[in-house]
């Protein structure tokens, strides 16, 4: 096990009743705050309403930006900043899923920087503070709601970079499960697979004695196998709701990874196809997943055993490693499969063979850790993955 | 699930080397802090010199006050108060484990305080402030080094009082695996099931619908159950001693219990054994807890199956639940005894009989959330335990 530090600070108010708790947090804020949103959904559900209500109430002024897209725009950052700087807003109110919570946290960290905030992104610079961010979140998946990273694409050059910087973690998230009711299958299962690859990318290290955290990895996992389907058969069922949307933020509040040395080459991969073809991250993950394990699990196939047995049930057997870990990841593809995600690039849409083009960005992101991967191990990757 | 709103806000420094950050962040208690600690154990291992080392580079003055023993007493407390008002302490740093920190806890929120600290654990006021506390932990244990909570002795009245309040959690935690190689067989034992009890106080809950927080907690169970016997047969195995600890700050850092309803009924039961008896506290669950589960399981047998099953490996047999749950709980007395723990009154030298007042006194903390207890069930309780 490695060395770590651990701080968690996000203070999380989880339930139907904790919307109650907007206005009273966003104090924390500012007395200016800036309301950060997507499209319409949160004013067709009345969250809109909420939230401005509970606003007015603390009598703090609002400054409104909408219009948030799934992987967040830099032109959108560069807008909030000039809005932000011209209103002298103080914090940043996200409502939404990943992509407003990522576009807040950039925007707010760009405000009291000098530069371009791009800079954050493209290691130029490193980010020393950020306005205070809060959350309202209504998609789990990006586990944003209480982790110190943040990722954005940037259209003319096609790159979409994460970023983990501790000031980057919100200071509040209000998590009303019931707010998720409305989200359309695809996403629901999106949700899901990014949660899994939050944890994924750090269940494959190759640190001995890290048991305890791979119970948890493992408790995790099983959690959205078994709930993940519940929420797609009846998606008003509020207990899986909850599940789901409370391990969303264990996932990638970094407690999972103390300890061990993680990968996130499966990120670096997937986002050439957001960036390239703007692919649903969760559904991307759902399809490089399977296609990095198949590259990569001889590099450590006792823990690919653990995986296949542990997560999925295979049953193990002496002297049949290979079998054991080729099933295992047959089980995760028929999951993705059944909870309606394609598990191949030609099931996204993606025919154009751009694989080297790809390969090559992404192994700027993606050196692997786990396994190192050159520019012809990703392009095999894709391949696999076709 | 539960509503619930979690924030566990403590820095963690975990490992081998995290020893070089008591200096700095002892600047965050203040510029005068008291060091409060147990016997000798710190002084004989060096650790007493390291953190003298530390404060004294960072220019922070520091108060000592030593002697704190297990089961901490409220005569220290007192004394404590006393000397951080005469020399104008900010704050507390406890060198130590449950016992050192909780005492530190009292101390902190006693001395902005007008009226006496026993006024908290008596109900009779709550905490609205603390001076800061830090921790350099040297026993797995209590998780006091992230928990809201603290349990203080006093002696006259043998009443053993524990109290949550959110101001209770310490600043930060300094966390040396390496610190915990000395302690004797027993001591680790006795946090080993300290820990587990920690968790199982929050597993046994008729709350639906907590999927995941029942994996994790499992996940938690299971790791100490393969840790503590590797860290017995090895006392300097680093990875079993560090597993351990960090699954001791998590049993109890309040992660586990969200969205759930917890018990506690065990360790107000325990506290008894403490009180009268000054019984080792984690020698003390490992007859109780077995003893409350046998009085209670039919409460909701199912629960009680999943425990059987999912922790102890009892193989699932249809129609046959009750034989199920009844060899999961001997699995694990099996597991206290088999790392030199009692599973009865009499191995803990307890032959007097004298149920009837304790289990007059335990019912003030422990009424029975998971099953409602009357004096007369304490007494069944401690029957069962003979």
């Amino acid at each position: 096990m490695q060395d770590f530090t651990y701080c968690s600070p996000t203070a999380i108010f989880f339930g139907k009743d904790s919307e109650k708790y907007i206005g009273e947090q966003s104090r924390r804020l500012g007395k200016k705050v800036l309301l950060h949103y997507g499209g319409g959904s949160i004013k067709q559900s009345g969250l809109y309403d909420v939230v401005i209500e509970a606003l007015k109430k603390e009598n703090i002024s609002v400054v409104e930006l909408g219009g948030v897209k799934p992987n967040p725009r830099l032109s959108l950052v560069h807008e909030g900043i000039d809005l932000c700087r011209r209103e002298g807003v103080e914090g940043v109110l996200a409502v939404g899923g990943g992509s407003a919570i990522d576009s807040a946290k950039a925007i707010a960290a760009g405000v009291p920087y000098d530069g371009d905030v791009w800079d954050f992104f493209s290691r130029k610079a490193t980010a020393k503070k950020m306005l205070p961010v809060g959350v309202v979140l209504t998609l789990p998946a990006a586990g944003s709601e209480a982790s110190p990273a943040t990722v954005v694409t940037k259209e003319e050059t096609n790159e979409k970079l994460g970023l983990v910087n501790e000031v980057f973690r919100p200071v509040f998230a209000v998590m009303n499960p019931e707010r998720t009711y409305t989200l359309p299958p695809f996403q629901t299962a999106c949700g899901a697979v990014d949660i899994m690859a939050h944890v994924m990318e750090r269940y494959f290290t190759n640190e001995p004695d890290v048991a305890f955290s791979d119970r948890m990895c493992e408790a995790l996992l099983k959690t959205i196998v078994e709930q993940a389907p519940r929420a797609l058969e009846n998606p008003e069922d509020y207990a899986s709701r909850a599940e789901i949307m409370w391990a969303g933020t264990i996932a990638h509040n970094d407690l999972l990874g103390r300890g061990r040395i993680e990968d996130w080459s499966s990120h670096g991969i997937e986002h050439e196809l957001s960036a390239f073809y703007d692919a649903a991250h969760g559904a991307g993950l759902a399809v490089i997943f399977p296609a990095w394990m198949k590259h990569v699990y001889k590099q450590n196939i006792q823990r690919f055993v653990q995986f296949s047995v542990r997560v999925w049930g295979v049953p193990y057997t002496a002297n049949d490693e290979e079998r054991i870990v080729l099933e295992g990841i047959r089980r995760m593809e028929q999951f993705f499969i059944s909870i309606g995600l394609p598990v191949t690039l030609k099931g996204l849409g993606i025919t154009d063979r751009n694989y080297r083009r790809m390969a090559e960005k992404a192994s700027l992101s993606a050196p692997g850790v786990f396994c190192p991967l050159t520019v012809e191990d990703i392009e095999r990757i894709y391949e696999l993955a076709e």
